[in-house]
C-alpha cells in the first residue's frame, strides 16, 4: 500500500480499537476506494489490526494488482457470492469481533454474513471511514481544486455558446459535453438547468419543452467528476436572459450577502449549525425565511454529499482540511429560485474559497444570454 | 392510481397475502416507480391489503400529485427521517405483520424501523416486486423498443462520424452525445469503448490515452436510458478499424453462432440456465470455453440488470413478456474480446429479436472505421 493509504488505514484502526473491535468490514464503495485507491467495485475490504485484505473476483484481479500494490487480495470463486466469501475470510482470520458499515450493508447481506461467520460477533458501526474522509489530505485538496477548475472552465465555454432559444435539456446536455471536453469523466451529479419558476422546484429535471429564454433567469447547479478516482465539485450560478427586474436584484442581493456572511464564519472549531445560522438568520431578517428550506451546505469529495453537514441540527465541527459547499437560496413559488453555491476549504486559520467564477450582481447584469 | 399501476399493485398484493403479511414496505426506487409511476426518489411505498400510501417529503409533494393522481400521500416533516416516518405510518395503519425488501433496506434503516414500529412484526422479503417487473406489459415493451431504437440511431450517427484517430474516451463521449441528441436522457450505463486487447478486460473504462485505430477492432457496449421513467436498452457490437484477420473472423463466427443458437432456444417454459448452456456448449466445442467467463444475459427494464438471470445456476424460467439480453463473448488475454449483444422479447410462441443493427461478419468487414 502507498504511504497515503497506509496512513488512512492507521486512522481507521484507531477507531476500530476504540470500539473494541478486531476488524472492520468496509463495503461502501467510496470508503473502499479511499482506503486503497481501488477504482473498481463489487469488492469488500477487511481492515484488521495487523492485516488489510481485499475480497474481490477475477474481473478485478489485474486491476487490484495495478492500483493497490502490496495489498493482500483474496479472489473468490464465481460459485460463491461476495458476502459468502467475506464470511469465510473473516473466519479464517481468527478474529472475534468484527464491525460492519450499518448504512451500507443490506439486511439480506447481513443475514448471509451472520450465517457465514459462525461464532464471530458482528456489530454495526456508523461513519468510521466517513469521519476520516471529511478531512482531506493535500492530494485530495489538489484533486478537488482540479474538479472545480474543470467545472469552471466548462461553465465558461458552455456559457459562451448558449442562446436563449436553447431548451433546458439541450443546455444541460451541452454542459455535460463541455465538462467532458474540459477533462471530466462526466458530471458530478445530474446537472440542474432550470428556467424561472422551475428554479423554485427543489428537484427540477432539465425539460426538453422549456426554452431558457422564456424566463428572466436560469439557475444552473453543476459539477465535474474526475477520474480515475471520482473527486467532485459542486457549484451553482444564476444567469440572466435579459435585463433583470428590481425584485430579482433585491433577492439576489439577499442570497449573496447571506452567502458572504456564512463563508466569513467558516473556520476551525465552528459548528456546521452555526455557519448555517449565519446565512439563515440574515435571510429571515430580510423576510425570506420560509423560502430557504434546505441545509446551507455539505462536504464534497469522492461523493457529492458527504461529511460534514452544514445545516440546522448538525453536530459536526469544522476542522482544517474539510471542503464544503456554501449554498443559500431563496425559492419563491411561481416566481423562481436563486441559489449561489461555492466550494470552501477550511484552513488552519480560517478558510479559502476554492471556486473563482464571479458571483456579484454586476456579473449577472453584465452578461445576459444572447437571443 | 392509473389502471396499469392498480394492476401491478394487485399482483404484489397476491404475493403479500401468500406470505401471510398485512403489508409490504417498498423502498427500492425502481420498485417504487414501477408500482406508482413516480419518478422522484427519497420516498417509500407502503402496499397494504386495502390501502397504498407513499411516504415522502415536501420536495416531492407537487410531483407526486402530478405523477400519481389518486395515490395517498404522507409528507413527513423535515425534522424526521424517512424511516422514522415510515415507522409511524405503519403503526397508524394498525397492521400486524409487515414485509420489507431485504436486498434494499440497510441494517441502519432496519434498526430505525424496528424502533419505530413498536410491536408490529417485520419480516424480510426477496424479489416480490422484481418478479412482477420481470414480465413487461405492453407499455413497457413499447418503452424498451424505443430505448433500443434510440440506441441504434445514436450508434449509426456516432459510427458515421468516427475516425481511427479518436481515443476511447473521446469516442465514448461522442457516443453519449449522440444518445442524447437522439432523445435519450443519457446512457443506460457507462458505455464501454475498448480497443483490441482492452476489450478482453471485463471492466475496461474508456482510456483517454488509447487511440481506437491502434488496434484491429473496437468493442462497444452501450444503451439508452429514456425519461421520465428510466427504461433502458443494452447492446454490444464490434467494429473493425481496417481489414480483419483470419483469427478475428474465426472467433467472431463462433460468438455469432453461439448467439444464434441461444436466441433460437428462447421461448416460454425454457430455463435461463438452458439458454445459457446453448451458447456455452457451442463455445466450448469450438475450443473457447475458458474464454467465456460471464453469464449469457439478463433482463432489462427500469434497471440495466434485472430478472430473469440467463446464466449457469439460474432457476428462472422464461415467460412471455420478459425482455433479455443475449450476449455471448470470447475474451482472449493480450489479443482482445468479441461480444455480440442483442435484446430479445419472449413471446407466447417463441421470441422476437428487438434490436436490428446488423451483426453478421460481412457487416463488420464491409465498413471499417475510416482513418
Amino acid at each position: 500500500m502507498t504511504d497515503r493509504h497506509a496512513r488512512r488505514v492507521e486512522s481507521v484502526r484507531s477507531s476500530i480499537r476504540e470500539a473494541g473491535l478486531d476488524a472492520l468490514l468496509v463495503t461502501h464503495p467510496p470508503n473502499v476506494s479511499y482506503l486503497t485507491g481501488f477504482t473498481g467495485d463489487s469488492s469488500a475490504l477487511i481492515v484488521g489490526l495487523d492485516r488489510v485484505l481485499m475480497v474481490s473476483d477475477f474481473r478485478f484481479d489485474t486491476q487490484l494488482r495495478d492500483e493497490c500494490p502490496g495489498l493482500e487480495r483474496h479472489i473468490r470463486p464465481s460459485s460463491r457470492t461476495l458476502t459468502q466469501e467475506v464470511g469465510a475470510v473473516i473466519v479464517a482470520l481468527g478474529v472475534r469481533r468484527v464491525g460492519f458499515e450499518a448504512a451500507s450493508l443490506t439486511v439480506a447481506e447481513q443475514l448471509a454474513l451472520v450465517e457465514g461467520v459462525g461464532s464471530v460477533e458482528l456489530g454495526g458501526t456508523a461513519g468510521v471511514v466517513e469521519a476520516a474522509r471529511a478531512i482531506k489530505d493535500e492530494g485530495e485538496i489538489a484533486e478537488i481544486r482540479r474538479a472545480i477548475a474543470v467545472a469552471e472552465r466548462a461553465f465558461r465555454e458552455w456559457r459562451g455558446g448558449l442562446g436563449r432559444e436553447s431548451t433546458e435539456k439541450d443546455a444541460a446536455d451541452a454542459l455535460e459535453f463541455a465538462l467532458r471536453r474540459c477533462g471530466a469523466v462526466g458530471s458530478a451529479f445530474p446537472p440542474i438547468v432550470a428556467a424561472g419558476p422551475r428554479a423554485a422546484l427543489p428537484h427540477a429535471r432539465p425539460d426538453p419543452a422549456v426554452r431558457i429564454g422564456s424566463e428572466e433567469f436560469v439557475l444552473v447547479d453543476w459539477g465535474a467528476c474526475l477520474g480515475p478516482l471520482p473527486y467532485r465539485s459542486d457549484l451553482t450560478r444564476v444567469v440572466a436572459t435579459g435585463k433583470v427586474s428590481p425584485s430579482f436584484e433585491e433577492r439576489y442581493g439577499v442570497v449573496l450577502e447571506a452567502q458572504r456572511r456564512a463563508i466569513s464564519a467558516v473556520r476551525p472549531g465552528v459548528g456546521g449549525a452555526e455557519v448555517d445560522a449565519e446565512a439563515r438568520s440574515f435571510i429571515a431578517e430580510a423576510g425570506y425565511g420560509r423560502f430557504f428550506d434546505h441545509g446551507l451546505g455539505h462536504g464534497i469529495g469522492l461523493e457529492v454529499h458527504e461529511a460534514p453537514r452544514v445545516r440546522i441540527g448538525s453536530e459536526d465541527e469544522l476542522r482544517p482540511g474539510m471542503i464544503l459547499t456554501i449554498e443559500p437560496g431563496i425559492y419563491v413559488p411561481d416566481w423562481g429560485g436563486i441559489r449561489i453555491e461555492d466550494d470552501v476549504l477550511v484552513t488552519p486559520d480560517g478558510h479559502e474559497i476554492l471556486s473563482t467564477l464571479p458571483r456579484d450582481l454586476d456579473a449577472v447584469r453584465r452578461d445576459p444570454i444572447p437571443g
